[in-house]
């Protein structure tokens, strides 16, 4: 058995950034820290450290909000999405309700009435308030919810200046940081949707983003990857959530995978072809979701004047040809990849590639029988760009891997209770914060959802 | 054939506060007010009280938004209701859309985008934005609103201040009011039922309204009207909306009719009674409506620690025996009327007795007889107060009256539109702005909803 | 007051086919009858008279289902329509609910189950079989219904050969036979309907029915009636159903209303001049529907081969431009009449004219002013059919007449409770049982139900 | 790597019955059968033996609709079931569209508009008929629909007449004899759903079937598997569907796995500890649907007077407590799991778990480890009924085995296109017919149905 995906090193790299490389992390809980809960306190180092990240993150949060107004802030769109404030006040919750009203001595709750208005779907903590209705909040105010992140923040110090600040502390906020960072995103896809529905074509940002991504007008290369037994997912001491442990052995087959995402030039050849009228592409489910809504396009594309524009959070912009289709759903991911005569790789055969494409050095096939003894080394090394443009669909169901067991607290409804009707989605976004990105990383959503940054990347039999 | 309700005579008092007495408004019209449009230009002074009138209408909307935020202001609860924030533009789209295009001549639209956005329903003005959507609209956001209210109030003002400003245009004018005056009303409604949903129960209203109604613990006392043919609707210069024209005779039976709105004591008796639980006393659709609603109690009831309260303006209060309960459907009232051994009264019943409430001398049966002489008095002359305190289901359903024509241009979609499916409410409620109440004024709204400030009235058939 | 309409008189004459003119039937009763039930028992002559009748309806029923197979008869293509085995069930049902149980003393009930599988509605009775899944009852199967129908049969013979039989088992007993004529009618437009979904387009009848009704190619005369206080309705002896009564007076302004009925050559011009494209056409749940619904055409309307053909009970066949248009929603009869300059009669200016048409002496303005002393004369003197071709929409809402009481007990639940969101139509059908046929007849169903025999007259004012 | 599941020998053994091992199948084809289509001819005793098959099939077939009457025969009782009449028709479509039509020479179709209504979802062949509307198809009745079946008969009949009958027509056949067996058992659910609607429960056994799993009052015991590298699947000569091949390897964590199926018993000890009512033992799509269906109990339970009973083929029945629970869904299944403190087998598991119960021998860990030389041995060896009793829910979606591709033609509809939010099945249930059921069989359904012979075996990991 191989174990190239050594995802103890990915982890103790990134762990340094966390004062990581304290133990591990308790089996029951939904996420794996740098903190042993059972370890002494925490040095002041560490916990200097730790307040440093909070305040990093936290600030981060606070000025994506700054282009929007109150207005903007409470849109909802859809019950899939979420206002921009109840995400403000939402992740503040959970640091509230998982770290201070059980580590900080005299924490006083910023408003009772919180617990019900903000908890997103722990049913342990109590009914949550009607999801499709968040957008309704128009109480309490943004000025309120900056308020009550204030008041968090504050409390996050006092904990952390305190000397017998624990390693479960520690523990938990590095789970609340992800999390936070999590919304972050979702933030800025739901205001994206919310803004596509309004005739005025409002923009978040003033201009477009840097497209790092232009000019991908040549075929994609394949890599081929051999036959293996290999490692999947990891349990090292750095952070990752649950859902991403055990790592386990993962037997595959030959497969080959392209070099990058399919472009909008080729997804545009697939609707040119006729590929949203021709059943035998879809999938059965993915054909009535057809039939239903209407699609033809990708979600935000729309034709003017002749052309193909996409709405964006820069406002309305001419589809870039070059760059990576974006927003599909898994259907029509499923039914590109069959018009194209190749399928979509598992999420097994993505994070074995996402390795090997790390080590530009190691692509010849000599090389790969030697992958044994690979280390991996820090992404910025890696030349080809695999992983932080879209997320991208894999054929693989969102399942618990071999030996996965959801924590019996509140936490624990985390990612548990989700496996089930969604499909794995592998690598990031370009609006993924990048310290939250990992080859690991299972992110999973609904095969018709394409609200988020998602996009597609090929693979097929070797033969 | 009698007379009882001389249409034109209300007309004419009401009318000279408009300065009114100009002649007949032209038929085509979904409204009568009080210039003829074929008539010389305004005098300065009618100029001056067209303004006076205006400003007053428009400060009072402004007024209403005063307690709210931008996000109160952008909340839509259910498809039925619209944002305060869309409310406030829609009213200076029907003034900019109606008159200021046509009849100011170098006028600037604030925002051409708007055209799109705030028409309500008026298909030949193109498609409009989609209702249910409105909330939805961040952007222009409230600042922006308001600054297209005073756009289009100084565009108002300088076409008062036109030497050849026509009849035409206080005609549009008055219609303008009204229509800002029937949303002054659903502003209101719209955001007690946005408010209702909030848990943190918001009160628009620092203190509950002075209740002029309390204290109705007496049984209530039966008018008696006997059979005639009777006038209904108006015609006269005064403004009324094209529904309650053209006037017409009725043949009514001879009928009795309550004085007072049936309380929310009576009402708790028809629940306790089990009245939302036994078929017999409902309508078929009533019926499925309790089924599938799921509704017990009046929609803004709520049982807490063994007492009935109810979400008001001014936020949770205890219910008050002794008012009129509100906020029930049409078919909770025809089912409390069915348990009650009554029936509601016809819009037409309503009427002919709202006009003799006004002359408490002529409630004998003898002086009936004589009330083809009758002549209206001033409203406040009335003792027993008919009108003003809930809107009154009535049994008829809304339909034009014989003769009615609506408009064939676009202000014609006004009313004739909804005459289907929808039942007649009369006499106005303790939100009206009281210069818009009108005995002879038809409001409508489907059976099933509760969500405007509606009560019970019952009727019966004298044996 | 005049008294065009002597639904007494009408009656009597009906009436002596049913051993009529015993007097007024109870005031309670959801229907009136020939029988007065304080009076002594029915004579010999009454009970042979009676059974002789029932044996002729059941019969009728009997028939209608000879062309069907078990299968056929089994089909339910919508809640709104019911199965075919289940009509005649349930008309059986009727006679042993509430005539059997509780007049024959010895009576057995065929099996107990049915009295829950065949009640359609009565709440009082316990909660009725899931109307949309009557479909489901392959048990019993048509064999068993039609033991049903016999046990039924020989135990109502056995109840008219008592002497003791009272006139209150008269007055139930035609009311018996009127509901099942009204489901004779309901069997064939629900067969029509199940039919119309098979692609194999079966046909019920063998070949298509004598059209009496071709050759309408010359446009309509006008009816021209005046303005005066009319009797409606009928309280006299003979059968009616309880929401034809109480007679009493409309006034009515002049009016005037085509001969004929809009025939399919002039609804097509309506189609295509985009009829169904132009919202300001339609009222505006009727846009609603068509938007929703996709409806371009009458609901059996198919273009073939550049050709219109409609489904029919004899299968697919071309459209008979000449005959009345047909399967029309009120949405759509509303719509055309806008289109056509015009609009639909009220339900009181139907049955006025009805009874004019009846006498063509009449016809002048100068008789129409002696009409005080109009007696009515059989339906078989009327020159121009005005009645039983398609039942016409009528502009007026399905509301109480004045002064009508529902009654107390079950059967009470025949009529009043539908009063509300339906429409009146009037005249009856092609396929309506000709006895059953009355001008004071009035026929409700939901603005967008298409699948009974619906056409359009079209009225207007007098200017 | 090991193979514990000899898939070839397997088939080698049942594929005799088939006048099997001609060589492999066509890669391309939806299935993989007995013959090699590019061999030479059938010989007259392989034609003999298929035709004998192909009888014995259509035979039970024919039989299963005895208890059934036409009416029967039509109900569809939900848009996932089919009448009994449908499958009758559909599985004889099956051989004319994918057989006769192409391969004897001069075949008359029994009916052209037959193409359309019993295609059932193949849209390379046609739109097909309206799912949710099949019992809407009265016509061709019941007695034509047998007439198709034997129009059918004697033409397959001639064609295995022929001389040049090739080995494609034989694997064709084969398939459809599959198809055919798979309508028999959703034939006999979908009338068990159908009567379960019906208030007079009727059965469709006269007596319960003989209960060959009562008396599982002992808790289970639990076989314990060694982690390794196993063979899934297969692609041998004998009969499978694609959806089985490729044969491919899995690693396997060591696990463990109950040696029965969980029981009413146990399952009604989860109901009385309030499982239903305990979101942190559902998945969040699983809570969502508990809340949505109200599902209080498996599907066909009800409570009556005190005790549980189930509707069964057999009528309504007492829960026998120690027989397997059956009709849940998979959500039903999980919940349990968690419930029961372990969770339910990967498909995988489940595959290697019963070849090892077909050798009891081997059942020590010692033997085990020799487990790469296990032959199978006839399913009648077994000692513990592994399979056939209830289709076990697993805990794997419905997903591509590696290097799966579906066949280019009509026939490949088959079962790739449903390879999404579907989860896998396997076992076979006690009316799956006993030579339909294989240890490679992957069935598969949605999450929330419950109408299938479904059941749970219990699986965990070991620590």
């Amino acid at each position: 058995m191989n174990l190239i995906t050594q995802a103890g090193s990915e982890v103790q790299e990134e762990g340094s950034e966390e004062g990581g490389g304290h133990g591990s992390a308790r089996s029951e809980s939904p996420f794996s820290a740098t903190q042993d809960p059972n370890s002494e306190d925490l040095s002041l180092d560490q916990r200097a450290e730790l307040l440093n990240k909070y305040q990093r993150v936290r600030t981060e949060t606070d000025a994506l909000s700054d282009p929007l107004s109150a207005e903007d802030m409470q849109l909802q769109s859809m019950p899939d999405a979420s206002p921009v404030k109840w995400h403000l006040a939402h992740t503040s919750w959970f640091f509230e309700t998982f770290i201070l009203r059980h580590h900080l001595d005299d924490y006083r709750l910023f408003d009772p009435e919180f617990h019900h208005l903000f908890n997103s779907y722990y049913n342990s903590l109590g009914q949550p308030f009607s999801r499709p209705q968040r957008g309704l909040l128009s109480r309490p105010d943004t000025e309120q919810v900056f308020a009550y992140r204030r008041h968090v923040d504050r409390a996050i110090e006092r904990l952390l200046a305190e000397e017998d600040c624990s390693a479960e502390v520690a523990a938990l906020m590095t789970l609340g940081l992800n999390h936070e960072q999590q919304h972050q995103e979702l933030l800025l896809t739901d205001i994206l949707h919310a803004f596509s529905i309004n005739p005025l074509l409002p923009a978040y940002l003033e201009e477009p983003a840097d497209d790092a991504l232009s000019g991908q007008s040549q075929p994609p290369s394949w890599l081929s990857v051999p036959e293996d037994t290999y490692t999947i997912g990891c349990d090292g001491d750095a952070f990752h959530f649950d859902n991403e442990s055990p790592s386990h052995s993962q037997y595959l087959q030959p497969f080959r995978i392209a070099s990058r995402l399919v472009t909008n030039r080729e997804y545009l050849e697939f609707m040119e072809d006729g590929g949203y009228c021709e059943p035998r592409l879809w999938l059965s489910d993915g054909w009535a979701w057809v039939q239903k809504s209407q699609r033809q396009a990708p979600l935000y594309w729309q034709e003017r004047e002749g052309g193909w524009f996409q709405f964006t959070l820069a406002g309305l912009q001419p589809v870039n040809m070059d760059a990576p289709v974006s927003h599909v759903s898994f259907y029509e991911a499923d039914a590109f990849a069959s018009w194209a005569g190749h399928r979509l790789p598992t999420e097994f055969e993505w994070e074995v590639a996402a390795w090997l494409y790390r080590r530009p050095d190691t692509l010849s096939a000599a090389n790969l029988l030697e992958k044994r003894q690979y280390q991996p080394v820090p992404e910025s090394a890696a030349a080809p760009q695999f992983v932080g443009n879209l997320w991208e669909w894999t054929g693989s169901a969102y399942l618990p891997y071999p030996g996965f067991r959801a924590s019996a607290d509140a936490v624990g409804e985390y990612n548990g209770k989700f496996m089930c009707n969604q499909m794995v989605l592998r690598g990031g976004s370009c609006i993924t914060p990048a310290d939250h990105i990992r080859i690991s990383y299972r992110n999973f959503f609904y095969p018709h959802q394409a609200w988020q940054f998602t996009g597609i990347r090929l693979a097929g039999d070797q033969v």
